[in-house]
């Protein structure tokens, strides 16, 4: 369900509204002061991001760790495996477990609304929210068939699909354990939420599914930019919800949270997919024109097939083809010269600019909004 | 995870200890005035827990109709249809949905610790556990290749196996999101103890399929029985459990009552194992012999493996050679020869017996436990 944003994807590649690349640091685009809705991070923003990303991981890795450890033998070895704490033969591994930027999101979003005790009290919350992510991370490499994962072998591949499967079912359970054990009062619906957010995953995994199976000209933009939000955007949305509920934030301002986290989580899907099709393979955890062989319906290539442009056209041809690898820088500059690469990136400012929007509603401070400001640039431009 | 309590599998098949069949109603085995450990149930008996499934049933269904209803379009279609409610196509069914066993464990346990409003507080709950069993049946019948449950063909032969395990997470966090927004005081224990409840079936179901991986010397009874606790036994304890905390039971006596359904289900499981053998394949929802021709290790089969005699020695052999369909009649006797259908009847006989103590020590007045007692008895005798 989704690609992963812990996934090493690379490259800023977003542009600056105005062609320009913004070299100084913003405290909260979309806020009062800010020159624009959307502008590439500074150095100092950027390194707020790292700077975050790191002090989350921090924070929930202690309560992750207790999660899995609470899991018999068998499970907890997949578990322990695919968060990259362990070899596939069991002995410790220094783990790339990801970015934690759902867990980074939980606590920057109580932070906001609530100051440092709210994203106190919201670690196992976001710790919840990352076990969800890596459930579905679990379940989507059996039905999609994919071979790695954060540069390993994906846990199907190690352990074969059913106990993949049964790792993720275990790791759902964990995290709506820990909800359920958590004694704050935003627990009972932030469980609520996180379950409803499961099945918003699961539809979009579905959607994406079924999506492929069908012809390109028989496949909308609509069509795939729901699928998206439901894949990638619904669990970005929840994770900044969740932290407003923590901070005891009222109604409205949970949604414009939700909101802001789905806006910037499709701004995301839409970056990625860019670099899917013409990122650096090197730097990545897939190769790139991976999805392209595939013959993978991406946002970009399905705006190419409804250009209605000659090389849309011709695009049509050529992912009716068998797949060939030679093929694939074809295609991509053909997905080029019919305008979807375009498309996806004034797309994602776009929804970046939404999102900013959103945050601002929620968090009017802009030294209090920050962090989320931060975290949604780093997210689609990160360049590490 | 674990063989279906709502599977159609038929036939009384315990024996009284001392060889009788009892006639005679009882409320409450276990209890001062009872005549033994264990007996079959009298017309009254039988009847009472048809009407407590039927009861459950009805209660229960309209907050699962609901919680279906509320997911979207394809994954409310996939669940509907493995409920029983919808044909592939769409259509209506007449569902058998199966017994409602669980609900009826949660709502009885509840009624028999609190009387009537406990019972009516616990409806939700009950649906809960409902779905948390429908989502393993799913799953299972993915990873168990199945082919056929309730007389119809598995989900995922018709809509394909990634929908299937959608489907089935998408049912696990319903069944988390209603206990998340139920506003009774012991939701929030009882989605804990739920959640740990499926971590200890996923263990189950893991456990199933590595033992039979391994080969029929390889494999103790104890390991197997441990496996059917887990896979079968879990959920039946945590039912019961479940409607003890929505009735106000002290920790001792939830505990009891979840050992109670744990040894209930085993007797369950022993008995399942022994239909599946030697019953009779017009009444279950599979053929008779099918475990033995896909070289299961049940119950029987273990026990008449480790059993050290000559049958035992010729049914390691027989389950070495290539599955051949006119070999199972014989392979099912040998399996008897060797001890296997008398070990496990007599252990479902212990089972129930320790299953009764458990009940007398948390619901002492007969007369309260007489419907957790009735149903117990039901499904380890069922004979419709």
């Amino acid at each position: 369900m989704g690609e992963s944003l812990t996934e090493s994807r690379t490259e800023p590649a977003l542009p600056a509204p105005d062609g320009q690349r913004d070299t100084q640091p913003r405290r909260a685009a979309g806020a009062p002061d800010s020159r624009g809705p959307i502008g590439a991070p500074g150095p100092g923003e950027e390194h707020e991001a790292v700077m975050l990303l790191d002090r989350a991981r921090a924070e929930v890795d202690p309560v992750l760790r207790a999660a899995l450890d609470s899991l018999p033998g068998p499970m907890r070895r997949i578990a322990r495996y695919h968060f990259g704490w362990e070899q596939a033969d069991g002995s410790p591994a220094e783990g790339g477990s990801g970015k934690a930027i759902r867990p980074a999101l939980v606590l920057a979003a109580a932070d906001a609304v609530g100051g440092p005790d709210a994203r106190k009290g919201a670690v196992r919350a976001a710790a919840a929210v990352e076990l969800i992510h890596n459930f579905t991370l679990l379940h989507d490499d059996v039905m999609d068939r994919d071979a790695t994962r954060r540069h390993r072998p994906t846990a199907w591949t190690v352990f074969g699909d059913a106990d993949a499967i049964l790792a993720g079912d275990a790791l759902q359970a964990l995290a709506l354990r820990l909800l359920a054990q958590d004694a704050h009062p935003a627990a009972p619906r932030a469980a609520a939420l996180l379950a409803g957010c499961v099945v918003e995953l699961c539809t979009g995994q579905h959607a994406d599914t079924a999506l492929e199976r069908r012809g390109p000209g028989e496949v909308t933009l609509e069509e795939v930019l729901v699928m998206a939000e439901a894949k990638t955007g619904a669990l970005l949305g929840s994770a900044c919800a969740i932290g407003g509920l923590y901070a005891g934030a009222g109604e409205a301002d949970v949604a414009a949270l939700d909101a802001f986290g789905r806006e910037a989580g499709l701004a995301f899907q839409l970056i990625d997919d860019v670099i899917g099709v013409w990122g650096d393979p090197r730097r990545t955890g897939k190769p790139v024109g991976a999805d392209l062989a595939a013959r993978k319906k991406s946002l970009p290539v399905v705006a190419a097939f409804v250009s209605g442009t000659p090389a849309g056209a011709e695009l049509a041809e050529l992912y009716a083809r068998p797949t060939e690898k030679e093929d694939v820088e074809h295609i991509a500059r053909t997905v080029e010269r019919a305008g979807g690469r375009d498309w996806a990136q004034s797309q994602a400012a776009d929804r970046m600019a939404l999102a900013m929007g959103r945050l601002a509603r929620a968090v009017p401070d802009p030294e209090a909004a920050g962090g989320l400001l931060a975290l949604a640039e780093f997210v689609t431009r990160r360049s590490s």
